[in-house]
């Protein structure tokens, strides 16, 4: 398994478009057989900031998403609504270990 | 509900020992009513590098895991494993929403 983390910076009167994109990419994602969760969070104090948690159950499933056309479509569409560049980190789980646990 | 992102910068002779002592700390946590889930992750650049992901019900439930016995062994145990102070932050989940998918 592989926890993907990325933090997007979206310019304020992006915010709304930019929330349901991001819903519309992160509802095709999780219908993908390699992603085991998909979750988006909004940053309390600065509400341009989001995380997107992309649980992954292994390295080709993460290339496999960039193939497909939801995230195709997200990528582009979000493109001119940020603020700087997205950043991507990679983790792997601690606790729990078990994939059935992160579904 | 609310999700805690904490980033924790371990020195790297302690690494295996915060693993344990959070490890510990995250099955205490997630026996908690107002507690959802409770990830750990470690960078897979920066092993020293961990996101603790908290999910809580409530602002509440948020207070009463500092007062828990699990969490206060915890933070005692963790401190001079520290490299430096750790970053939290607060965020609202855009999806899911319904408290069920989080569990």
């Amino acid at each position: 398994m592989i926890v993907r983390v990325i933090t997007v910076y979206v310019k304020e009167e992006y915010i709304e478009e930019f929330k349901t994109a991001t819903i519309k990419n992160r509802n095709g994602s999780i219908r993908e057989p390699g992603i085991l969760r998909f979750d988006v969070l909004q940053d309390t104090r600065n509400p341009g900031v989001f995380l997107l948690i992309e649980v992954y159950a292994s390295e080709e499933a993460t290339e496999a998403h960039k193939e497909t056309p939801h995230y195709r479509e997200w990528k582009e569409k979000v493109e001119p609504m940020m603020a700087k560049p997205r950043e991507g980190k990679a983790f792997i789980p601690i606790a729990p270990t078990d994939s059935s646990e992160w579904e």
